[in-house]
């Protein structure tokens, strides 16, 4: 059942099997797959999963090619409704390991905000990454663009990129190192943007004028297009560059600060898991995002399969066979 | 483009970036991120994958809980060739390794069938289980059951059995002992038939007696019921059991023969993979049902994104960044 501020209060003394921090497709395909395996399973959400951004799915099997990210996510969050999973918008603030299970500390509400606290055996952690957007003047500009044709991740939407007139707004100039050549994979007419916000080295300059890369530090105004098709950016000094297409790398965060306790073994941020998807800590899985391995949407919904079936088994395996009831026993005999 | 005999022939002096053996969910996603990548790729499929048989997928995160598995096959095709990838009906007899490619020798058509030879730098494995069925004189009779109410697999179709009257048609004693036990999580009410095609020794007899389970050695004369819901089986001493739900596990063989030359790494039948599902030999990718994991649709599906990203950085390493073509690049200087 969808858990508010009202209806909380009762479930706050049940130990659920599972809790699942983070209502994105790892987290909701785990949600599924806990409920059909009779567990309980409580999602809490802070809205707005990075899918939730993406305008066009353009490589999850089994949808249409221009699928938007939130159809997919209201699909499984009905999906997991209809199984009686829990589901509480809210945001974890912490997780307190108590031997036997976790106690998970969740703030709700955004206006007359409460805390309340939630208990289960094992804990997913599906929370994912919050990308960064431009720091412009004029935020709402990004927006009309972001998910259409400014993307923000290449492997999604490279595809969409190929052979355009591509602007790179990079956060660092390790974005530009990381990502301006693997780029060229899909487009060679790539000019770069900095918005002036950081230097670039001289090695690194040079190296871009030799693929024959423009690199602009002017900051930018604003973005142009219409139609939610960006056409260009405007810069400070007014000068117009006409883009076809884009793609955003501003940097983004892990939100696993609810786990810090917890001293998870990481690798370059991404936290560590094995085949299940089994963090260091034996009853924390991580899905998704967060764990080290490829940022796909499809890939996190198989993320949720494996860490539930983990959970599944574990629990299995204590409880132990049933035997079939005496009485049905008799009549099966009987007849 | 959908090959067929009349029109394979130029595609035989090709050489693909990668040919995927197996059309299921797997080697669809595969092929659908291989194309977005823009590399060349070619799907064998030798017909009905394991989930062409599911008439419902009750856990694949996006699809209503009732689409047919052989729904999602069709869209996944659909969605490859609106994105140019080469489709062959064939079966895969043998793959020899050239060193920088490999020649994948195919029978084509079932009547006069032909040989073909196509050549890729990648090889991407995703070519399943086959499961095997009741050896009953009747087969026609297991079919309108099958995918129904008599479900194959315990992990996907657990929960529709939960607490119903359940027959287990085991194919090895392995599989009684493997199997029941765990089903228990979903129903006590379990009845194991043997079918009479293998014994089962004592102390198994005596640990099912113990959980209350019976034990049904006398062959199955057919399975009794309607509209694709099984109500029970008569055994061939004209006795009725009365079942509202059955799993059947008579075994299954991997279809890797064609890989029997390579000498790939297996761990209990299944091949052995890295995070990104690559297997000891190090152009050879396995995917899906074939490789040590959990068979599931879902991570079949992200399976084949992570094996299509393996190849597609390799590739791109070894090709490099591209200019920006001189011409274009004086044209935006002017600007």
């Amino acid at each position: 059942m969808q858990l508010t501020k009202n209806n909380l209060q009762e479930k706050q003394t049940h130990i659920y099997d599972a809790i699942v921090v983070g209502g994105g497709a790892g987290g909701l395909s785990a949600g599924i797959y806990l409920q059909r395996y009779l567990l309980s399973s409580l999602i809490i959400d802070k809205g707005k999963a990075r899918s939730f951004w993406m305008q066009e799915l353009h490589n999850y099997l089994g949808l249409p090619s221009d699928t938007p990210g939130r159809v997919l996510l209201q699909r499984g969050k009905e999906h997991y409704a209809s199984l009686d999973g829990d589901f509480l918008n809210g945001f974890v603030e912490e997780v307190r390991d108590e031997g036997e299970t976790f106690a998970v500390l969740v703030k709700v509400g955004r206006q007359k905000s409460i805390q309340a606290v939630f208990r289960a055996k094992y804990l997913i952690a599906a929370s994912g990454i919050i990308d960064y957007l431009p720091p412009l003047d004029d935020l709402r500009n990004v927006y009309e663009y972001a998910g259409y044709n400014l993307h923000v991740c290449m492997v999604c939407d490279g595809y969409e990129m190929t052979d355009k007139k591509c602007g790179f707004f990079a956060g660092s100039e390790a974005a530009i190192e990381e990502m301006v050549f693997n780029l060229s994979w899909f487009t060679a007419y790539i000019t770069i943007f900095t918005h002036g916000a950081f230097a670039v080295n001289e090695a690194l300059k040079e190296k871009l004028r030799n693929h024959g890369y423009p690199l602009i530090e002017t900051p930018i105004k604003q973005f142009l297009g219409q139609n939610h098709q960006m056409t260009g950016v405007e810069l400070a000094d007014g000068k117009i560059i006409e883009l076809e297409t884009g793609l955003i790398s501003m940097g983004s965060c892990y939100h696993n600060t609810y786990l810090k306790e917890m001293n998870l073994e990481l690798k370059g941020g991404n936290l560590v898991t094995d085949k299940m998807c089994r963090t260091s800590h034996p009853r924390i899985f991580a899905i998704g995002d967060l764990k080290v391995g490829l940022n796909q949407v499809i890939i996190a919904a198989g993320d949720g399969a494996l860490a539930a079936t983990g959970i599944w088994r574990e629990i299995r395996r204590t409880r132990g066979a049933r035997l079939w009831s005496k009485n049905l026993l008799k009549e099966q005999v009987e007849d």
